[in-house]
């Protein structure tokens, strides 16, 4: 038994206390600023029946599906009948079909949520993560598609992510796009792929990609010509007036534009080459990019044809997602250095006739508001002992009470980042801790 | 696809946004107690590799693990390789095994997770369900024992569970009174449960069980005697002074009692024939009952052997398991009627016109501190839908501005649990606002 593998498997983490409090304090803030907003929390299992899951991931998802075996008399059939969650989205779904009536229309929720892959784990890869999840069912208006963009803008803010763009576009203008440079329909996907990838290869690169997905000489040329100008936008939406169906495009991110006017801690601009994914998106599409961090936080769009899989029926859908486990990855970054706050007031214990009073003292302490440990530890008493444990555990302040303090209704107070003590009355010790800890 | 079943999974649940909200609302009641006590929060994996827990719960939990395929290429032999968490304890130990040295001693932790148990479901029992653990690990000290009922005293206390009382015992005491009785040892284990049935059987109960069970008729007689006492704790008392493990026992229930002192909503007493469970536990151990409500809300107890499993050595622990499913129905009962409050505002859209006004207003409001959502429905934007929209997420105030308030700056401002409404000058939105909403 000694001998057992003590990691958590492979792909997945064990989050200590520093990192739990992280993680719950980021998690915290979310909730508030999505209920902010109006948003409403929403809770599924964390495993589904395994036919609610296949096929809704397409062939290379459904092999990410961690399956779970049918239990009792049938276990020995090696069969599975439940499934991990593998994303937010298909749980909400069904939830949509459960208690459709039930639900307030528009269903504004959000999700926090871990969900499994069967991934090949890597750096910054997990077979376990969260994802975080906003959406709006029901609601087939650009009212619910801006408000998306301002919870989720509001949101990033709230957790000291400032300093973001939001980059909006629409699935229509960009079909708007691809006529205005005469690319032919059955190119469409493939030039869009190639085009999304402008702010990784260049112009050029984007030139090339073309070419070799076969997008004609002359739309190429066009097309460089307008990605290479200053004033892309502008050049863009002039080719997209020329026809009707990139003018309702155009309409459509000007609407969600003029809605959304000044986000919290960002900006909010038309990008017009911006193609966030090919099947899954029907409407107006975003993204959020950290400029100073050069790395994608969250992003979304409007899916009608997805929410309502289980009705068999369209239901309007639009929403957001937080890239949660790098957005975590941001904030302990920052935090690197800054210890996770501990108690704010450990209590020893210097003998056994004074453990009583030590929890006296530490209850008397809780009621006046601070957070207090008192020492647990058997065997030696030895304050250096408790001393460590208090550094170890970052707390503030310990308070001491040996024998002769006992006697004498003294107790002494040291404050263990300057190391300065002092020796006080009994009754004055919440007036004393109230200088040290600020309040 | 339309014909699917919506349900969750047999023996799991969806939490609507009401129930989330509540169900959050006391985890972040208990976090908060539990911190308050100098213990710390922890999170492992959902599943864990097979072997960490299978072998660990005896060959009836062994059946109740949620085994977990195998993924790639070995999917179809139908193995498993990994299974769902069945309790908090076994992680703990893995984790006590993993990051020994990086963990404070004593290391006082919580945790609030779910578990997954392929039992069969019915009314109450659930195949995923949260529980809510405190542990300290590395004392054998009476201070941690103390310290877990304090806590655990303040948390169902802060929760508005007060009127309990946490019955204590330990195993020395029960293995003196099975001595003081002159039972044989090998019937030691048989007659302890049936003495723990005292609250449920009675006294002929009781008698009628040992008896049964093959104690000898003037030791049923002896003990019957003594339970029939109104001063039952004491009769025990005199009878264990009489040998050295109940004077033993009874020291360690004393030690106990003094340092547990006043607990917050409740009292502590010395319960001489509850056993709660009988290979788990080595030392003292606990049971919160409510007396109001007649039922088992918490629990625990020292358990020497457990947490060194994957060591190969005994690592003291203590802790307890507070019974938070049923702990939740409670407070769920409780709150019967009263409805999960909603948002502060709802700011309607009366027109595509006034949209963008509406954005702004919200932003403005959510500035000054209120909780608002914004009509996003699409199609009729009739009052009378929106307005129940707001009924239905509770809404307290809605904020309307139609084109001709909008023209005059002025809004309207209608209270919806009253009806009052009041047409007002935009200006003096915050301050209405704080009128209505007491802030």
């Amino acid at each position: 038994m000694a001998s057992i593998d003590a990691n958590p498997p492979s792909g997945t983490r064990d989050f200590l206390p520093a990192e739990v409090s992280r993680r719950e304090h980021a998690f915290a803030t979310i909730r508030t600023a999505f209920q902010r907003h109006g948003f409403e929390p929403l809770d599924t299992p964390a495993f589904e029946r395994l036919e609610v899951l296949t096929g809704k991931y397409g062939e290379e998802g459904d092999q990410l599906i961690f399956k779970i075996l049918r239990r009792g008399e049938h276990e020995t059939t090696g069969e599975a009948d439940h499934a991990l969650r593998y994303d937010l989205t298909v749980p909400l779904a069904r939830v949509a079909a459960r208690y459709g009536s039930q639900l307030p229309t528009p269903f504004k929720r959000y999700q926090i949520a871990p969900v499994w892959r069967a991934d090949r784990p890597g750096k910054g890869r997990y077979r376990e993560f969260f994802q975080c999840d906003v959406d709006t069912i029901g609601s087939d208006s650009a009212v619910a598609d801006a408000s998306t963009i301002v919870a989720v803008a509001d949101v990033l803010d709230a957790l000291g992510l400032a300093g973001f763009t939001v980059q909006l576009n629409s699935r229509q203008a960009l079909a708007g796009l691809i006529e205005a440079y005469g690319i032919p329909p059955q190119l469409a996907d493939s030039t869009l792929v190639g085009l999304d990838k402008l702010d990784k290869i260049g112009v050029d690169g984007v030139a090339a990609e073309l070419r070799d997905r076969g997008v004609a000489a002359d739309a190429v040329e066009a097309l460089v010509t307008d990605l290479g100008r200053d004033d892309l936008a502008d050049a863009i939406r002039e080719r997209l007036i020329a026809n009707d169906v990139g003018r309702a495009g155009l309409a459509e991110v000007d609407q969600i534009l003029d809605l959304v006017g000044e986000v919290p801690g960002g900006r909010v601009s038309y990008a017009p080459v911006m193609a966030r994914g090919l099947s899954y998106y029907t409407g107006p599409v975003f993204e959020v990019v950290h400029e100073a961090l050069d790395t994608t936080i969250a992003a979304g769009g409007r899916y009608d044809g997805l929410v309502g899989m289980f009705q068999g029926q369209d239901v309007p859908a639009t929403g957001g997602s937080l890239g949660i486990e790098r957005i975590l990855l941001l904030l302990e970054q920052a935090a690197e250095g800054t210890p996770a706050p501990g108690p704010d007031v450990l209590v020893t214990v210097m003998d056994d006739a004074g453990a009583a009073d030590a929890f006296a003292t530490a209850g008397r302490l809780r009621r006046a508001g601070y957070t207090v440990d008192l020492y647990s530890g058997g065997g030696s008493r030895k304050l250096g002992k408790q001393l460590k444990y208090a550094d170890r555990r970052a707390v503030r302040v310990a308070v001491i009470r040996g024998a002769d303090e006992r006697a004498a209704g003294r107790v002494t107070v040291k404050h263990l980042a300057s190391g300065e003590q002092a020796t006080i009355d009994d009754a004055g010790l919440e007036d004393h801790l109230a200088g040290l800890l600020g309040r």
